[in-house]
Formats: C-alpha cells, sequence, structure tokens
C-alpha cells in the first residue's frame, strides 16, 4: 500500500456501518441499497482552504465542516443522510493532522450514522471535496419551487454570529472568552438542520439552507417558486454576539448577507399552519415567522412600520441602487 | 448570478435530458430515482493539473478524461452509467478554456446518455473532481473478490500506449506524428470499457479497470479474492508502440506498471469459458487470456518455458527485492 491508500484504509476503519451499504471502501465503486419507494438525493461541495474556512482553522474544525456543509444541503431537501465520500487533495502526509480532521469528520457521520463509502486522496494544494447521499419518500423533497402566495416565511435559529466568528478569527473583532467561543463555534461547527427538516417535511412548501446569506438564499426560493416577497426586519432573529458588536448597516450586512449560517429558510402554507405550530412548540424558540410570500416579484424589507427599508450596497444585485437605512 | 453561478447554468444547459433526473442543476442537491431491483454503484475521483494529466494537456481532453476515468470505474462494477456531479476548482474564469473543456467532458457525456445532476464551482488550484452513479441489477455487480482457482484471467485492449503518450508529451520520446496521435489519444482520451463491461457481466467473476499498471491493479483482485495467479509474460497485449519505442526492462515497466490504460482485468471461470467466447466473437481481438488464477497467492510472471521471470524493481512491493530478467 503506498501512503495513499494508508490514509484510505485509516478512514475506512473509522467509518459507521450500514446495512444498507452492499460494498463500501475497496473496490472500484460503492454498491448501495437505496430502499423501495425512497428517492436518491445527492449533493456535492468543495472546501478550499482561504476560501471556505481561514487558513488558521483547527483541522478538527476542518473535518466537521467539511461534511456539516454537505449534511446542511440534505436537511435542506428534507431527505435522511445515509452515505458519503470524501476526495482530499493534500499537500503531504500529515498523520497528526489527518487523526484531527477525521475526528472532527467522523464526530459528525456518527452522529448521523452516515457510512463513508469511498472516496479518493492524491497529493495537490489543500482541497476537500464532500458528496452526500441520502433518500426522501417519492415526491416528498422539500423544492425551492414550492412557495405560493400567502405562505408564512420562517428561518431557524439566528442569523449573523458565523460572520462574527469569521471577523474574530481573521483578528478583526475584540470578544469577550464566551463571546468568542460561541461565534466561532458557529463559524468551525454549524449544526446541520437534519432532525428539525425532517419533522417539519409534512408542513413545508419550499426550503433551503442558508449559506450564502438569507438574501441571496431566500431570492434563489422567490425566482424558483415565481413569487416575492415581504420580509420585516424586526422579526429576523440576529444573533445576540451579531448585535452587541455590530450596528446600523453593518448589523444588517453581517446578518442578512455573509452565510456561513447553515440555517433553514422555509415556507409554510395557511393550510399547514396549525400543523407546523404543533411540531414547533417542541422546540420553543427555535423557529422565527419573518414575513410573507406575495405575489409581486422581488425581496421587500421593510421596518416596523411597513416601510420598505433599503440596504446599501452588499455585493447583491438586490441592493445595487440602495441608499443607506 | 456570480460568475461562478453563471458556470453552473452554462454546464446545465450542456447536460443530456433523462427521465430518472426528478430534479438536476438547481435546488440544494438533485433528486434520482433508481430503477426498483437495481443497486446504486457510486464512485468519486478527483484530477490534479501535473499530477493526473500533464500541465501541457488540451482542456477538452482534461474535460474528456476527468470523466473517463469515473466511467472506467463504473465499468468495472459492470454498472449502466446514469448521472454525475462535477466540482470545479478554478484559478479564473477563463472562458474560452470552460468552453473547450465543457465540449470534451459533454462528448463523452452524451455518448453514454449521462446526465450532469449538479457541482459546486469555486475559485482555487484547478483540481477537478468527478461523481459518477449508475445502477446494476441487485447482485450482479463485478467484484474484485470473486476470482476463484482455475479462473482464466483476461485483459481488454492493449497496454503500454498511454506510457508511451506521456513520454511524448514530456519531450523525452520522439515518434512518427500518427504514432504520436495513437499514444497521446491513449492517454488522452481512454476509451471506458462500459458497454464491454455490461455484455459481459454475466460470465465474469472479478474484474477491474486497469488505472495503477496490471501488476498492481491484478493484485487487487488477488488480494480480495484471496488467491493467487499465473501470467504469462508473452500473452500480455503490449502495444505496438509500446513495443516499437521501449525494450526489456523498460517495456515490461510501461506496460505492466505505469497504468492510464483504462483497460480491463477480469477473470472467467471454466463454466462461464463457453458463454464468454461467444460474446468475444463480437469483438474480434479485443480480449486476450494472459493467465489463471491459482491458490497459493502472489502474481507469478512467467515467460514462454514457464521460469518465473523477475522484473526489475518498479516503485510496486511486489518487485522489492528482484534481480532482473
Amino acid at each position: 500500500m503506498n501512503e495513499f491508500e494508508l490514509i484510505e484504509s485509516f478512514f475506512a476503519a473509522n467509518t459507521p456501518a450500514r446495512n444498507d451499504v452492499i460494498t463500501g471502501i475497496g473496490d472500484d465503486a460503492a454498491i448501495l441499497a437505496v430502499p423501495p419507494g425512497q428517492q436518491l438525493v445527492t449533493t456535492t461541495d468543495v472546501l478550499v482552504a482561504g476560501i471556505h474556512f481561514p487558513e488558521n482553522t483547527e483541522p478538527e474544525d476542518i473535518g466537521y465542516k467539511s461534511l456539516a456543509v454537505s449534511l446542511s444541503d440534505l436537511a435542506a431537501m428534507g431527505a435522511t443522510p445515509a452515505w458519503f465520500t470524501l476526495t482530499l487533495c493534500l499537500p503531504a502526509v500529515d498523520e497528526d493532522w489527518l487523526a484531527a480532521f477525521s475526528r472532527g469528520l467522523f464526530t459528525l457521520a456518527r452522529d448521523y450514522e452516515l457510512a463513508l463509502v469511498g472516496g479518493d486522496t492524491v497529493r495537490g494544494p489543500l482541497v476537500i471535496g464532500v458528496q452526500a447521499h441520502g433518500f426522501v419518500p417519492e415526491g416528498e423533497a422539500l423544492l425551492r419551487s414550492g412557495a405560493g402566495v400567502g405562505d408564512t416565511i420562517y428561518i431557524s435559529g439566528t442569523l449573523g454570529a458565523a460572520a462574527i466568528g469569521l471577523l474574530t478569527r481573521q483578528g478583526k473583532l475584540d470578544l469577550t472568552v464566551t463571546e468568542r467561543q460561541n461565534a466561532q463555534a458557529k463559524l468551525d461547527r454549524p449544526l446541520p438542520r437534519v432532525r428539525e427538516a425532517l419533522a417539519l417535511r409534512a408542513c413545508v412548501s419550499a426550503c433551503i439552507d442558508i449559506s450564502d446569506g438569507l438574501i441571496a438564499d431566500l431570492g434563489h426560493i422567490l425566482i424558483a417558486s415565481d413569487v416575492g416577497a415581504r420580509v420585516q426586519l424586526s422579526q429576523v432573529p440576529v444573533d445576540p454576539v451579531c448585535v452587541a458588536h455590530a450596528s446600523g448597516d453593518e448589523r444588517w450586512r453581517l446578518a442578512l448577507t455573509r452565510g456561513d449560517d447553515y440555517e433553514l429558510c422555509f415556507t409554510v402554507p395557511p393550510a399547514k399552519q396549525n400543523q407546523f405550530e404543533s411540531i414547533a412548540d417542541s422546540n420553543p424558540g427555535l423557529y422565527s415567522a419573518i414575513g410573507e410570500i406575495e405575489a409581486a416579484p422581488g425581496l421587500r424589507l421593510v421596518d416596523g412600520n411597513g416601510k420598505i427599508v433599503q440596504l446599501p450596497a452588499t455585493g447583491h444585485n438586490h441592493f445595487a441602487h440602495a441608499s443607506g437605512c
């Protein structure tokens, strides 16, 4: 075995077992059994050091986050995660780095009983690829295209803490120890909302995960569903650490356009509202209603008086001609 | 849309359509329908410039080969290709490069009616990832572990031309125009043996594709099947361009240990021999019987007199203590 085959055997030895893995790591490809009546859901993500995570991120956190971003995509589809493959492009074989990376990776994999079924390890610049596979009962996947006029728009959790965590990691903000730990945990160890999405699947009309910021990601739902939306800024749950360390336009820029929060943004039709609330009651405070789907295209952010707010340019076209709030 | 979303829409517009793609590019993940009674077969490969292809490879050939290596893995499993995802890590957005890359990619995708169903495009060093998915009737996949004592070992095509193509590309060999075209086509545009594998599936006991060289790849079959093998060197179909431009140990090193030929190596049990020959007859000259599976572990290369031949060290452990032939 060469060093890369050794690495692969190291990862293979750590994977959770599953009965639906007919042949896992060690042949030319994996053989997997999708349960009858279920559709396959598959997503792929690439993470590059310095772009998707700061260069000084701990390898254990890189391992965790590499898988978390793909699980968040499966969550956004309402899919049950099952298997993943991993491609590692490594500048050198550093055993300590690999042990820490795999510790973070398998912490999350074990939590969701996700089996590593294949991969490829090569020498090159540090680039990590994860392909995650899950399944969903036929026709029950949550698409971006299902939002209807009158649906209520919800998001899970809070927004803006990951952006604060990044600024802190970059040495641009000075936080208390507790604040720093919380914000960097949100940046490094986002919780993919898999279980939440499965519980909500029957009462959600459209869903996406917030990886690029609420404005961009809700925008994807609006375009795919051919609708518009009105969002009450006062209802958007900005994380307390973002409230404490950013104000005015900067606060909204961090909370609405920076992404990396990996919360869910979804819509609930009026007819499913009661069902949604009975599910939401088991997680008090987790979901915030932030607005409503409307027929007129575009996203309107409004203040407490219902007045449309223009945020300054943020890099998103939505604000290309804005004038500040 | 940012430039990377534009790229993704460009690829999406070029993909062949398939009825079993329920939701393709454009949501958080793809939704795919595996036919009833079939198992999912999935493989992933990463290609790095300067390692998996010479830096001066044409982008159209890079696109073709990126998909070909994954299709070759599906072929080695006896799987029918169906879908693929693509991750592109690009130093810059170069429209000419992308147009040529996608031309090569979709030439092959269209040939096998393979749909692109997702991907991720990011800025970074040039690294290409392909994940190919197919299916196989339950229990009919070709594994490395199925070889039995007495089975005949076959390979498709010829070996060594890709290695000559690489030496030529590196400026280390001087070939005629026709020779160079043939050798570089074998290097840049290997033909994944998908259709051949599907035709042979019922009469093959073990199979692998030759990506790392016959000795290493047949070695994987022997270890997985817990058997050994005797290979007649005189029966190994060395490509004429390799015969013409390499001799002695060097010829065997190129033909047996360099890989990149993407031919199939497989075993046929005695009871399936007639069935195999009737299929092979429709492709005269394509398959060569090169040896036999034996009980004693290890790979024995023998000359025309049945004498075991030791090849000089090749970087593979098999030859760590060899003394030259």
